[in-house]
């Protein structure tokens, strides 16, 4: 998507420095656009924990490119202890998050690829050819995602004569966490380039803001219309009748439909089912655990209480952290809840829509039956 | 309660000058303790509109504060003159904020009572003596509210033998958002009092971070053990059995029991509901609306984007506002929602505890009924 009017994506290789993979520093938006240079595998790893990126398709694309970057660094003396460096370079980059399921999968998939390839050199090359491919398959998922889901959008657009279609979104389920085009917003992203009229409620997304800094940035970067308003008054406009649809992401779903994605997501669930309004979870299939059948199951990462008590923003033209709480008062920081399969109205997938269910998963994907 | 170590209400006459209110700027909490002296009507209108006091039975004592401060000023020719520039006076003081039902009530009791004497001296009198009933009657009405509500907690306490019990509550319901004691906490500071072991989980309440900065701050004040959690956590809370109760204060409480309360106070109702918490409002009896059947009728406040865009904290020794968003994405600010009354589980009032239905509510309150 665009930036400045210039087409960016999160991460790719530098120009003319095929050793040097480059990603958005998104700690820093909306107040700075700062493109950051990884050489090495620890420095994904830091851009993964420290959420200079973040987003389960990005994190994913992420963790295959910090494979590749230790494998430019890996011992050459032989294959075996180069393929140690990388085992233990995959578990260091397993370790820095533990819900988004996508980091497992593109790890994995950068280890089945060096797997198939003899020699040093040529494991290499794959692990780069394999981290593009990573990288362009979420994007052309996220394309897809929004090719079938602004049909649920052009629908209601007709319903409403002409208004504007209101959308809830909560945290960034936009390009910024994926590679391209986003999955919350991909269908949004269609419906305004097709000229239909839509306008977006930012939820803020406590405590890190990624609503109100990010999806709220790329939004205005596009010109799409938005709001931001606080994570509390979801409910509120959904009462009113100010919502037509709920469009979130996620950072990992059950094979049964249950829903792992940013705190807070649940409560919307329940406000959309309460009110009649339609929820949509959008997502691309790698962000499916084929292994679990019940969310309550899926691990919810903890985060630093600093992440509640303080918050970062612009001041005399400078980025700072303030502090919000009594300096003395303890802080929890759960980063996902799990929103039910029973709350969800139907799932936008690269392959189509269907319902938030195992059958209705299955029927789109009948390659991973048992 | 107390203020290290020193007892304070929220606001009071200053020792040695009757003719100056004291209130606590709250808008420095918690990072500075700073006394406001109110001198002229006009100043209390300031400090209820820009939330140097908030909270529904602090509002209606600042107002009723307010007139006395008017009447020691309004003119002395004549007492028609008097009267004119009262009422506009309460005119001018019941249009700083729209959703707090006790504003009003606070500005008719002291007309009425004003009106029941004769002479202008005689009716500045009777506007303190009556302000200071009413600030008073709402200190001891809270008080019964702890009295009353304990039971509550002890009963779960009893459940959980010696565990505590886990309270979570939305913005400040607390003695700052009243004269004294506070509403939602008034149960819980009479079960700390009384050696049960409690928690507090303390939402944020964004935007203006009432819990977060209040309720944190008055809770650790008192040694109230807590945590804050941003405004998303609630339902994951619950799904996961570490909430035993909810309980929040209300801004006006229709007679048939629905609730209007800080924004995000129907998602947290919702969660509760889905979860099997209890759901408790506690509330004097000054904040029930008796006119009004149809909670969805009672007057949103929408306040301004700032309030959502940037954000106050400590930095560098200051308390400084920060931008969160791009600085040219619209915000929208609804201050309250409504819970209905199906949400609730119970009202918990000075006169005892009831269901929140008419049925309940003119149980406890005869003289009301029509």
């Amino acid at each position: 998507m665009k930036v400045n009017g210039q087409p960016y994506r999160t991460i790719w290789l530098k120009p003319g420095n095929p050793k040097t993979v480059q990603i958005i520093d998104q700690r820093h938006l909306p107040h700075a656009f700062v493109i950051e240079d990884l050489t090495h595998m620890e420095e994904a790893a830091t851009a993964i924990k420290d959420m200079h990126v973040r987003g389960a398709p990005l994190i994913g694309a992420t963790a295959a490119f910090g494979l590749y970057l230790a494998a430019l660094h890996a011992p050459r003396g032989s294959e075996a202890a180069f393929n140690q460096a990388m085992q233990a370079a995959a578990e260091h980059l397993h370790a820095t998050r533990p819900t988004a399921i996508n980091l497992a999968w593109a790890l994995n998939t950068v280890l089945a690829a060096l797997e198939g390839v003899a020699g040093i050199e040529a494991k290499v090359a794959a692990a780069l050819k394999t981290a593009e491919q990573i990288a362009d398959d979420e994007a052309e998922a996220c394309r897809m995602i929004g090719v079938h889901g602004v049909g649920l959008i052009t629908r209601i657009a007709k319903l409403k004569g002409g208004q504007p279609v209101n959308i809830l979104t909560h945290c960034n389920a936009g390009w910024l966490a994926c590679v391209d085009y986003g999955t919350a917003t991909a269908p949004v992203y269609a419906a305004h380039d097709a000229g239909i009229p839509v306008h977006v409620w930012v939820d803020e997304t406590r405590p890190r803001n990624q609503g109100a800094r990010l999806t709220a940035w790329e939004l205005g970067q596009h010109g799409v219309p938005h709001t931001v308003v606080a994570d509390n008054v979801g409910g509120h406009l959904m009462q009113h009748g100010m919502v037509d649809m709920v469009i979130v992401g996620t950072d990992r779903t059950t094979y049964t439909g249950d829903v792992a994605n940013k705190i807070g997501t649940y409560l919307k669930a329940l406000a959309a089912k309460d009110n009649d309004v339609l929820f949509y979870v959008a997502l691309p299939s790698s962000t499916i655990d084929w292994e679990l059948r019940d969310g309550m199951e899926i691990p919810i990462e903890q985060r630093g209480a600093e992440e509640v008590k303080h918050i970062q923003g612009l001041v005399d033209g400078e980025i700072k952290s303030v502090l919000l709480t009594p300096a003395d008062s303890p802080a929890a920081n759960y980063a996902f809840d799990v929103t039910p399969s029973h709350l969800v109205d139907a799932l936008i997938t690269e392959r189509g829509i269907c319902p938030a269910n195992e059958e209705g998963i299955l029927g789109l994907f009948p390659e991973k039956k048992k």
